[in-house]
């Protein structure tokens, strides 16, 4: 490995790090730290190399996400975070929407400075709970109301893993909505290239002067590489032996955990 | 309309008639008949053809769903519905797939004898209410957990409109259940091919001397007509005006409703 990135690591000036599955373990008991991680966070900071947090988290505002994550022995400040919600919030206000939001209960303040009402769009987040019969039949109709039905999706995930089983995550739920107002919608967050490109303006640094890791082959790997960056994939988190044979994504290397990836990061350096 | 249809009106022998729609408006209060309709029902049968019901109804059993009808004054039996329900439970049978259902609770008991204990596939029907985040999720962990999920749908329709609105079908939670698990659903019910077939056996006519009557310009017109049947599509129901405009579908004939369907039809004769 070491040696199928000394062509490249080298130039390297910031690294973009997903951090559910690479940082940590989320839960609903607040999750764990993943072995290594703390410290290789330490260490990144440490080098001189800038960093950026890029996560499709949605079910916390980043202030709470950016607690839990210190509680935990992290080194991460809210303005290091580059996270859906905000992102959405400055497309709407470019865009003059007001959107009816279908998100977590948690996540609702980060909306607090846009104009919500006589809603010409709907945002949908990972709302767990409030994916109720009731919250999606009401979304919906606000959307084929409309005539043009515009539906912005907070990251376009399929499932992922708590400590008490599978959960559907937000892409399931605008697939439902799609389908039913026969619509496609614009998804904020990891795939999309202008949210990794914001990210990498956060550190001013250009794309392939960068490394993206994260845990998801398509999201984070396939996204950031589309965007000109080389990507790391960790064999933490929601990987899966199949991600490589992927028929599509291959990450420039695999390495088992950030804490590896670190290493041979800093020692190219 | 007469003069369009003269050329094979009188062939047929048999009508099958979508029931929501054409012969009656749903809601939450039980519905009202569609002007007409319990009076043509009457002369079709007095007419000699051959009737059947077939529909994509999944909140009730059969039998409920023919009690409520004859309430509302129409002459119909249990015998004369063909359902997704009763189809989905041959299907099983002759698979033997074991199922867990995420169906309406009214619709449970036409699953009587099948046999439910470790599940080996997903049944989904418009399950309203029982649409929650939680049984969502249970039913999208017994299919990801399996080797070749198998998601069985009752109908694939976007939306439907009650008294008090606008609901999501069971395709949208069709689509989300795809999503997640990469995986493309077996349709039982109308537009499937074999639906229609099991609906014409039930009469014993054959598609070319068979019409359907309906309101949905894809589920019940596209869907009849590529069996090789006929079919009209009513100006009732969840017709709107923009369906004469559809890309891929063109009805054989408009009428403004079952009554005048019936009309013509028997004029012919």
């Amino acid at each position: 490995r070491a040696a199928a990135m000394a062509g490249w690591a080298r130039a390297v000036r910031g690294l973009l790090l997903d951090v559910s599955g690479v940082l940590y373990d989320s839960g609903a008991d607040g999750g764990v730290p993943i072995a290594g991680s703390v410290e290789a966070v330490r260490r990144i900071k440490a080098s001189g190399l800038k960093l950026q947090f890029c996560t499709n988290e949605t079910q916390a505002t980043r202030e709470n996400f950016v607690k839990k994550l210190q509680g935990l022995g992290f080194d991460i400040s809210v303005a290091e975070v580059t996270a859906p919600a905000p992102a959405a919030c400055r497309l709407l206000k470019e865009r003059g929407l007001r959107p009816h939001l279908l998100v977590h209960h948690d996540l609702v303040p980060e909306f607090a400075e846009i104009d919500k009402t006589n809603p010409n769009c709907v945002v949908i987040g990972d709302a767990a709970e409030n994916f109720t019969y009731a919250n999606l039949n009401e979304a919906f109709r606000v959307l084929i109301g409309m005539e043009k039905p515009v539906l912005i999706s907070l990251g376009k995930g399929r499932y992922y893993k708590e400590t008490d089983g599978l959960k559907l995550d937000v892409g399931a739920y605008m697939k439902a909505l799609e389908y039913a107002c026969d619509v496609q919608a614009e998804v904020v967050g990891k795939p999309a290239k202008r949210f990794f490109e914001s990210a990498l303006a956060e550190m001013g640094v250009p794309p392939e002067q960068a490394i993206m890791i994260g845990d998801d082959i398509v999201s984070d790997v396939g996204g950031a590489q589309r965007c000109g960056m080389r990507a790391l994939q960790v064999r933490t988190g929601k990987y899966r032996p199949s991600d490589e044979n992927h028929p599509e994504v291959k990450p420039d290397a695999y390495v088992n955990n950030l804490a590896e990836a670190v290493d041979i990061i800093l020692q190219q350096m």
